[in-house]
């Protein structure tokens, strides 16, 4: 029998793929499972985008351009303009998702045992792009004590070596919520100008900012200009996670023109997920002020509900729309299948993201988990009440 | 100023995408250019396909399964059934078009240095990505005198070393439109058994058989089941390139988990497209032999036209709708540029894609061209008669 590569048997599986049996055994039991554990947002999409596709007269669908029509990436640049990002509709490609953005970006700037610098909890799935890479992650951990701002740049220079090539943020962050500074930003700015390194921020949630506080991104920086790489996505911002339209942004045209070589072995971004994106654009500005007075209140309440608990700790997000949560457990993991396995509450349980998924320093997050606020309040409160009583109940403490 | 990666360095540019700018000159002088270049077919998507796009009522559109909906591979491995294939829907990831499908095979069963062996000509993109996942193509060349068909299992034989990790066809062929026979089939399932390799075929092409030919699947082979992994694509077959929709299928489990963690990283396939795929399945059997006889048409014209032509070989494709042509010239790279630069009839040129792109040896195929026959018949048949007179003109034979 042929043999699977190395890669593939060290590509992580999704941080709460080994508890899907265990909801799905509670729905089949009857338990309502309350999921606290995706970033799937049940906000409705904007429906500018979603008429956009069901008036489409298209007879042929055919590929788009490899890097995404001109005049959606011209509509993107506009955005960008109203952002206080300068940037030109020639240094957007238009990607799969965030995900593929990133692909690109790490294939373009990264080779096999190359090393790149990650503020720990990060998204998860950053180490599946590494691994699928061949490069390495080297985490620098954040605290919840700290509210996960930046570590000090001096903990980013020990661990800088001849194959470090980039350092990566998420701003705001999945799965910590926070919001670098614009003094955050341009300290990492000088690091890598310092040590000649990319700057790769993944901005999906940048319109998910709370309590009066600002996006700062990394291409507002003038002088930034040849480091600074951005991934982007439609998918948080109009709630179309299922669109899998993004996109990756730099003035370095050596990096635009290496990512677009990535881009043209796939053909084309989805063509009548651009149409809904390119729509999506018009969206109103009202429909932004409602989606984040929505957020905040859920935030509020999740959090205001979450430190009634004993022996529980949580950060105050001031963006996207997750939390980290340290619980009074020893294993996250082993409480959230228990929850799933053996509580419930009127009939409801709930499901959440252990957090050690998020660090790649192993035995870190062992008693966090990481909370999605993308439901509505009435379940959020309930969610948490369960979680209260379960933590009250569960045996392995 | 930060550099690229070495890996993004040897990313193949399209083979075509250096004629584009020449394309685009001749454009804004007024001269209309046929492209004979790309498989973008104009036949119409079928109507079932896009109505379930018009009338779907999407309110959040949510990412889907990782793998695909349940629905549509269940729907997915029906179809396959009717092709004598026998899948379950477990055995089938639903990928972002057929090109992602490759990558997860590559990086499933493939680690850097690793080598797999290819017939040449063959579909350019298979050299991005294996660039992108540090793999080797080893070429084994067919030719056109022998209609492309299947090299000697010999020199397969010497090719293998400790490195092979795979060997991949495309059948019927891009850009060779040779189906290779049952028999061949069955040579390199014997092959691989006695090397212990993978088989991966891709099949996007199942479909276009001419002349009462028939498609033999590798997962055909009931004892093949751990060896083969096919790359499927709903692109061609329902001329919905847009869609970005494929599949992975194998019926080996430790390559399903595998191929799945790399999806897990990207999150899900596209909705909207998966939505007019799965109703795509519903075409009436009368879509496919009208678009059947019309590519038979459009070949049989083609190929009687280009035979017309002094010092003009071509193969007689028997699926696909590609056929390598060989023109008298020493560089048709060259002449591809030639045409679009200084030479029309009656305001009209043609633009072809240079067969050196298709070739992983350096220096074959400079005197050959791939013809996607995806225009109507008069088209087609004013596009050879340019070439014939280009031929007749250009300077540089």
């Amino acid at each position: 029998m042929p043999t699977i590569s190395e890669k593939g048997k060290k590509m992580p599986a999704s941080p709460i793929r080994k508890l899907v049996p265990y909801a799905e055994a509670a729905k089949k039991r009857g338990t309502h499972v309350i999921h606290l554990n995706i970033g799937q947002p049940d906000i409705k999409t904007p429906k500018v985008a979603l008429d956009a596709i069901r008036n489409n007269t298209i007879e042929v669908l055919a590929y788009s351009m490899t890097e995404g029509s001109e005049e959606y990436r011209k509509k993107i640049a506009n955005y960008y303009k109203k952002n206080d990002i300068s940037v030109s509709h020639e240094e957007i490609i238009v990607t799969t998702g965030g995900s593929e953005a990133l692909s690109f970006a790490m294939g373009t700037i990264m080779d096999p045992d190359d090393e790149i610098i990650i503020p720990e909890p990060f998204y998860a799935n950053y180490n599946g792009f590494a691994t699928a890479s061949g490069v390495n992650v080297v985490p620098i951990v954040s605290t919840l004590e700290n509210n996960f701002s930046l570590p000090p740049i001096a903990e980013f220079e020990k661990r800088i070596t001849s194959k470090t090539k980039a350092i990566l943020i998420c701003n705001p962050g999945n799965p910590t919520g926070y919001l670098y500074t614009e003094e955050e930003i341009k300290q990492l700015a000088e690091l890598v100008k310092k040590h000649n390194l990319f700057l790769v921020a993944d901005e999906v949630y940048r319109e998910f900012t709370y309590d009066g506080t600002e996006h700062y991104s990394i291409l507002q920086l003038p002088d930034l200009e040849e480091h600074a790489i951005v991934v982007d996505s439609v998918s948080k911002r109009y709630s179309m996670c299922g669109a899998r339209i993004g996109c990756l942004v730099s003035k370095n045209k050596t990096v635009m023109d290496t990512a677009l070589k990535f881009a043209q072995a796939r053909l084309s971004p989805p063509t009548f997920a651009q149409i809904a994106s390119e729509a999506a654009l018009d969206t109103p500005q009202e429909y932004f002020y409602d989606v984040i007075e929505e957020y905040v209140e859920r935030r509020n309440i999740l959090i205001s509900e979450l430190q009634k608990i004993d022996g529980v700790k949580v950060a105050v997000p001031k963006g996207a729309f997750y939390c980290v949560v340290e619980l009074p457990v020893a294993d996250a993991d082993d409480f959230a299948q228990w929850i799933l396995e053996s509580f419930e509450m009127d009939g409801e349980t709930v499901m959440v993201a252990p957090a050690a998924g998020f660090y790649a320093t192993e035995g870190l997050g062992k008693n966090q988990i990481r909370i999605a606020y993308v439901l509505e309040k009435e379940q959020l409160i309930k969610a948490v009440h369960i979680l209260s009583e379960a933590l009250n109940t569960f045996p392995n403490k």
